[in-house]
This record gives structure tokens, C-alpha cells and sequence, in this order.
């Protein structure tokens, strides 16, 4: 099979230019008008490779290839929405290389025998509603009967009235369900730096990682700074300070995959001359195996405790958040390293930390992913990028995957 | 002497009630409204005690009780300005309790050898203008010739133009230094714990510390908080963690009069699953004297930089404002020793980690303070308190070091 990989890249450039911002990067919230051209633009490139194309009621996009035989789908894709900032790969990549691979395989192969499809996902990052997963949600049949009613973006808007201005009916979202997915993979980028640091081009998703979101007060006394001895504090930023270091030490202990990340922190009242009187922050844990994470949360929870009671302090713990994590189907993992083997790469196996549509569709197909590395490790930002080497490869993989499966 | 305690009292609720916020504690910021009112009442108190009552080109007000010999006069004072959600004894304390003082002393003794004088210092906090001292900085003759016009308010209004709505000609600043200050002793509240719980009711101040304010900026990765291990990861808020608690112990290990503090702190990006890629916090040291203060400063930027280094992050260390330690007058602390040992009580000394007037005034004439503990060591909030009797017996002492100096 030949994958263009000069058509890739520039496919990538000119939907990459749609929602481009000021400030670098892209932006495409979903149901906006820079989201609306980019599903445009993909809509036609699928018609033009000889897809059947749809558009389901909450605005996903459905390229089908039919078989000569029928049963389930093979399904490939990734979500067309983007962060604010957002970089030129990120989903985008899943998009157009299951597109190329499509291509590819209809020109060598010709029909499939089972029905093959592109799936472009219409929203996954949840950066203009608070509800990741949207897209692949309705094709579960996983959203609340009252959510595109309820769920409004920074201006008020709600889901069902951005809806409505894209013409979608959010009357017919149950509609976009499916029962007929046989399997679904995707290529991503990494977003972390572990294959280009281990010098490895591809890698085979053992699991997506589950995640916690902790929110955590410390209390202390506000104080005055000058006149306050050291020994007579109880200051909550030290305190905190202290948990800090805290949940650093116990995921570095533990080692891959565990991640601990306090990324939001905020100080009471925060002036330079006061002892702060309340700290609150945020934890975000995630590892591969509920055991593992429920092993880290318990260490963090406890070491948090004892360093508030030896300093005086007060401390709340609450999760904001919880999800467990999702393996992938060993038969699915299996065919995505023999189509790498067969490709000529020796994959890593690599638990994904970030969460992907494929843990939603995971309850309905067998499900599988592939990533390919990211410069330095970045992701969600301008200087996201993928060695075009790496980027032909993964599509490559990808496509002798989709081969397997559906020829 | 006889000091009414219940006349000290009645007159600090009655000057708390004027700028009574709806969230508890005064405000009387500068020139405003309340602080006029203020400053209407305390004048008319002093010329109801039969003081020669007088208002300062910057409105600092003067009350004289003129000797029978000549000489340079024997001062005592405070300011009548607040901070935001202020108490009922910073700076009121020190001029309701100089007047009592003036009240007993001209009953008992009648006219002084040497002027005896009251001073209303109209600002002090800093809390509408960023000028700190602004009514004793007029006194010694130190207001830069653009100050009152380059200096402005959040509403934008200048200094100049806010002493024009009270009637005063910013013109005549320069008319409020006096080169005619023979002695300045101030009363104040300690706004620390360190009377309430070594359990002395009054201190003599040794020095007011210097103090060094730093902006520390750190400078990591921001990265995903999902797909980047802990071990590949540049995280600015760790180090930071590092850093406040090296701060912390350095200052602990140092001991008093030793503090450092860590009290404004930002992070960037500032979100729940990035890993944060800069902090921003700063630091605020202080010491009593200089060679400490600078051994205290070394010590934390050599501490940060090390940290900084062996985690890959970046800093930049800023000084944002540095003032020197000022040594109260040795003699005027004996005088004030003694007044307090012929009052029955054995006074503790001191170190004064927040600024006062006498600090500038000390540029002047001999000066020296008295503090009396506060409860809970609390300050600049409406929980600030003093013990009735410490009020009253720090006016019984402030009244015989005023005797001691002027008769």
C-alpha cells in the first residue's frame, strides 16, 4: 500500500489553517464557524475518495466504505475539535490518516469484506462545554436526556442552542447511537515524551490511563508578616508547600506509569506581607491499573493528612472528578503490534495518559490505539509536531491494521 | 498620674465607628471622607484638653502644650489611618492613649519644662496611596517634589488633587518638615504573639527591622499532566514547593528575630492537567539587623538557585523594595525601661518586624516605642484586641516616659 505522505502533510497544513489564532495555534470549539469549515473541508475529501458520507444528529461525520460481505464496522477516526492554542496533530492526525489508509486500501484491495468506516469525532476536548467525549458519547447512547438543554459554554450558550445554529436537532441525539461497531482504532500522537526519549517511532496503547481530580484546602492563620514569629505560624502556603513535595515524591516512588500533577493553586488572602491563611490546589492522578491509583491517591491522602496535623494546619480533601481506567482489547493490541512488526517497527507497549474517545467506544467494540512520538514532548500548543517519518509510518501501521481487520 | 481607663475605651469605640465597613473593622483611608471625620473629632478632643491645636500642610495635626522653658518638643503620637477591614487600635491606640498621657500629665504636673506635643500622623498604611509614611516623610521634609502628582489611587485621583478636596495645598508640602523634634515615643500594639504568649503586658521596641521584598520567578515545562512521566518532567510548581520550603527552614534555623515569608504566589497555566510551566511568588524578609538580614538573603537565593539547577527549572530573582533595619534611640529605651519598671511592670524587649513613623522620624530625633501584646497575636483585622488592662497600663507607662522627658 502506498501512503502519500507528502498529501498527509499538506492535508494536516490546510486543515490546520482553519480556526488558526492570533496568537499561534488553532482554535475549533465545537458548532463554531471555524468547526463548521473544518467538517466542510473533511467532508469533501471524503466524498472524493469514493466515501458514502453522513452526518449524524449530534454532528459526528460517518465515511463508509461497503463490503462485499456485512457485519459490524471497522472503524478508524479521531475528534476534529481543538484546545484554544491547540496544535496542528491532535486528533486531526487520526482523521487524516485513516482517511490516507482508506485510500490507500480501496485503491489496492479494492471492497472490503467487512464495512470499513472513518468516524471524525465532533467534539472530544471539552474546551467550549464542560462535557468531554460528546461525539463518541452519542455513539454510545451515553448522553443525559437533559444535557444539551442544561450544559451552556462561557457566553450562556447551551449545547442544544449551538446545536441549533449548526441545524442539528437535539431532539434526534439519541439517534446517533450505534449497535454496529466491530472494532475502532486510532493513531495518535504520544503528547509525552517517552517514545522520543526511548527512540521508538511507534507505540501499541496497553491502556488509557483512569484519573483522579483531587481539590485540596489548607487552613492556616493569616498572620503578619514582620511581626509573626517563625515558631508561632500556621502557614498553609508552607503547609502546602510541604504536600506539595509530598505528591511529587510518592508517583516519582512509584515509577511509570503513575503521574501525579498539582496543576492549580491558589493563595489566601496573597499579599507579600501577610502569612498565608488558606491554600487550595489541585491533584490530578492517573495510572494504568485501578489498584495502582487507588494505591497512589491512599499515600497522597495520607501523607497530606499527617503534614496538616504535625503543622497545625486544617485540611479538606474532595474528588472533583473520577474516572477508572480502560484497557484495551488484548486481540485488537495483539493485531496493531503484528501490523507494526509487518511494517517494519518494533512498537513499544505504552499506557496513554491522556484520555481518548477510544475509552468511550470501548463499551460497545473492542477497541485499540497506536501513537506515534512528539517532539519534545509537546502537545496542546503551537509547537506540537511529529517527525513527517513518523507521521507516514503510523499511518502506514494503520493502515495494514485496518487491512486485517476488514480484508 | 491617673489614667481613665474607660475614657481610653469609650474614645477607641468611638473613633473604630467612624469608617465601619458592612464586613467588620474601619476603613479610613487617607483624605477620604471617614478620616476626616476622624481627624474633626481627635482635634476637637485635644483642644477640649486645652492643647494649642494646629494642621500640617499634608494635614498631620499638631497639639502643643507649650513649656516653660524653650527647647525642641517632647512628641508622642500615632496615625489616624486604616487599612482596609482595620482594627479598632492600630495607630488609634497610639493617639487616644498620647492624649490620656497629655490629659494626666497636665492635671498632675501642670506645664512642662519642655513643649510636650501630640501628633496626628495622617498617613501611614499606605492602604489608598503607595506611599507609605506620608504624614512623618512630610515631617522630616522627605516627599519628592512630583510625588503628590504622580501618585494615585485605584480610582485614579492624585494625592495632590485628594489634599486639594480637604483644603490643603500640596504647594505648601515642604512647610510641614520641623527641624524643632526633641524626642519621639509612640504606643502601639505589637500585631505579633510573642507578649501573649511569653505572658509580659508591655515591651520596649529595639529596632524596627529591615525588610527585603523579592519577586522569585521559576521557569519549567508546561506539559501534559496525563502523558508526561514524572521522571521527564520540568514542573515550576514542585521546585517552587522546594523553595518555599527552604525559605521556611532557613529562617526557622536562623531564629528569631529572624522571618521570611512567602506570601503572593501565581501559577501558569494554572490548570488542573498541565503541568505548571512558571511560578511567580514572592519573598518577604526581615531581621533586625542588617548583617542578618543579609546573611538570611544570601542563604535563600543560594538555596534557590541550588534547587533550580538540579531540577533543570530556571530563576530569576528581583529585589522589589529593601529597607534598612532602624535601632531605636538607646537612651530613649532606657527612659522607657525605667518608666515601665516605676509602673510595676518588667518590660520585654523587642524587635519590631512591622514598619512604624518612628522609623522615618528617627532620621530626626531620638525615638523609641512601646508595645502592648495583642490577642491572638492578631492585627489589620476587626479581631485586632488588647487586653484592657496592657491599654491601660501602656498609657500609665507611656505617661511617665513623657513625664520623665518634658518636666
Amino acid at each position: 500500500m502506498r501512503i502519500d505522505a507528502a498529501l498527509l502533510g499538506r492535508r494536516l497544513d490546510e486543515l490546520y489553517a482553519i480556526g488558526a489564532e492570533p496568537g499561534g495555534g488553532t482554535y475549533r470549539p465545537v458548532y463554531g464557524d471555524a468547526w463548521a469549515t473544518a467538517c466542510d473541508l473533511v467532508s469533501g475529501w471524503m466524498r472524493e475518495a469514493g466515501l458514502a458520507v453522513r452526518r449524524d444528529a449530534v454532528g459526528n461525520i460517518w465515511g463508509r466504505v461497503e463490503a462485499t460481505g456485512g457485519g459490524k464496522a471497522v472503524v478508524t477516526g479521531s475528534h476534529i475539535d481543538t484546545v484554544r492554542n491547540g496544535g496542528r496533530l491532535d486528533g486531526a492526525l487520526g482523521i487524516i490518516a485513516g482517511l490516507a489508509a482508506l485510500e490507500a486500501l480501496i485503491e489496492a484491495r479494492g471492497k472490503p469484506k467487512r464495512p470499513l468506516e472513518l468516524l471524525v469525532v465532533c467534539e472530544e476536548e471539552g474546551s467550549r462545554f464542560a462535557t468531554n467525549f460528546w461525539g463518541s458519547r452519542a455513539t454510545i447512547g451515553a448522553i443525559g436526556p437533559s444535557e444539551a438543554d442544561t450544559v451552556t459554554d462561557a457566553e450562556g450558550v447551551t449545547l442544544a442552542r449551538a446545536m441549533q445554529q449548526r441545524g442539528l436537532d437535539p431532539g434526534k441525539i439519541p439517534s446517533a447511537a450505534r449497535d454496529d461497531l466491530g472494532t475502532f482504532v486510532e493513531l495518535h500522537i504520544e503528547q509525552g515524551s517517552v517514545l522520543e526519549t526511548e527512540r521508538v517511532p511507534i507505540a501499541v496503547v496497553t491502556t488509557i490511563a483512569g484519573a483522579v481530580h483531587l481539590e485540596i484546602v489548607v487552613t492556616g492563620r493569616p498572620d503578619h508578616a514582620g511581626t509573626t514569629p517563625m515558631d508561632l505560624r500556621r502557614d498553609a502556603l508552607a503547609g502546602a508547600a510541604a504536600m506539595i513535595q509530598a505528591v511529587q515524591s510518592i508517583a516519582a516512588a512509584l515509577g511509570r506509569p503513575a503521574v501525579a500533577t498539582v496543576g492549580k493553586l491558589r493563595v489566601e488572602p496573597d499579599q507579600i506581607n501577610v502569612v498565608p491563611g488558606r491554600v487550595t490546589f489541585t491533584v490530578d492522578l492517573r495510572h494504568a491499573d485501578l489498584g495502582g491509583r487507588r494505591a497512589l491517591e491512599e499515600r497522597i491522602r495520607s501523607l497530606c493528612g499527617t503534614i496538616a496535623s504535625e503543622r497545625g494546619l486544617g485540611i479538606e480533601i474532595r474528588t472533583l472528578h473520577e474516572r477508572p481506567p480502560v484497557p484495551m482489547d488484548g486481540a485488537v493490541r495483539k493485531m496493531l503490534e503484528q501490523a507494526a512488526t509487518e511494517t517494519g517497527a518494533t512498537p513499544a507497549a505504552l499506557v496513554s495518559g491522556a484520555g481518548h474517545d477510544a475509552q468511550v467506544l470501548a463499551t460497545r467494540c473492542p477497541v485499540g490505539m497506536l501513537f506515534v512520538p512528539s517532539i519534545g514532548g509537546r502537545s496542546h500548543c503551537p509547537e506540537e509536531a511529529t517527525d513527517p517519518a513518523h507521521l507516514a509510518l503510523g499511518t502506514q501501521v494503520l493502515a495494514r491494521a485496518l487491512e486485517l481487520l476488514a480484508y
